[in-house]
């Protein structure tokens, strides 16, 4: 694992990529077939629940986690990607682009809440 | 919004970069008071929710959603770009590489489920 | 509505009183149909975000809600409402009775967890 | 367990019975200072996910569940009790009076969509 985490290091990891990973994981898996729309979506629910949980009985939680144990931060980092990774194969699979949609929502919220500070 | 597309057409949007669009956001709105992590979790799951909303009806969907209309997609692509914005802010304000954790999570995957096509 | 809630006070609401009542309330409006089981989970996913919407910007919020508004609590009574209402049409639905359910899970809890209290 | 369930049998479980069970519940244990609104909406949510994981690869799924087994029956009972009863705790810490609460909104959806048969 060390060497996948040098060798990542300076990578910065696209959308594109990781849907293109997901795609080749799901085929070498012969899970395509499980792959529909609602499934990936009702997964990613499940996720979504599993990140809540780590967050469930902590009362407010400062920036940065600064008492958080290692292994705290290693758990919530493969939840917080569990979550990302359904979502971006749920995209996928309706066709959508992710990372123009992102870059769009961007720019539409910044018209409807124009900056205060310049 | 034309010219944006255009102008995005080719470009991979990647997780820092997007994750530095959402630091510069918040700061110019003076919002960065409101990301705490429990703040930006629910804010998530509200999305989610809307997410969900879009597919509470239809039953099955298949995939490449073939007879929505196009602002059904073009919503549905917000609901996805306000849950993957509000994951990767998430992440940012906990300190985790969200790029790097996924890159991992892909790794670990692999090894519990291995391929059965080579 | 005053009438309502006046005649409503004594009355100790059953889970299957609310089951009933949305039977009849989907009968009479040919909503059957659309009762199925993932899309009444998805419609209650879509509730609980709505409910996390509410909670989502407000930092740690006291027992009792003493500063809230009263239009708030109501909104929140009306969210709370609505995941209660899909969560009991789903386990109808599902043909579980929710009641029993409900019950047998806190007897287990009651087992996992001893009281420390007596 | 058998004769719990034999027990219970007749008895029409009411939304303050459960409430009160789980103030007593909390009480014994002493977790009343670990049960905030907020927690206790996240810890639902994490309950969402594991109610939506039984149903996510599922595709779509039949009214009455008949192709499932009675142990994934019983799961099922389970995470919807789950839910309901962090719900049910929620409302009753946040000072909502939840069986008021539902009545009032199937009234309000009666008359925001009147009945077509009579």
């Amino acid at each position: 694992m060390a060497a996948i985490r040098k060798e990542d290091e300076n990578i910065d990891v696209s959308l594109r990529d990781l849907s293109k990973k997901l795609q080749d994981f799901a085929k070498a898996r012969d899970w395509e077939k499980y792959h529909t729309p609602r499934n990936l979506l009702l997964a990613m629910v499940g996720e979504v629940g599993e990140l809540s949980e780590i967050f469930q009985w902590k009362g407010e939680v400062e920036k940065g986690l600064e008492n958080w144990e290692e292994s705290e931060k290693e758990h919530l980092g493969e939840e917080l990607s569990d979550v990302l990774l359904y979502l971006i194969r749920l995209a996928d699979i309706c066709g959508i682009d992710l990372g123009h949609a992102a870059l769009d929502k961007i720019h539409k919220n910044a018209i409807k809440y124009p900056p205060i500070f310049l």
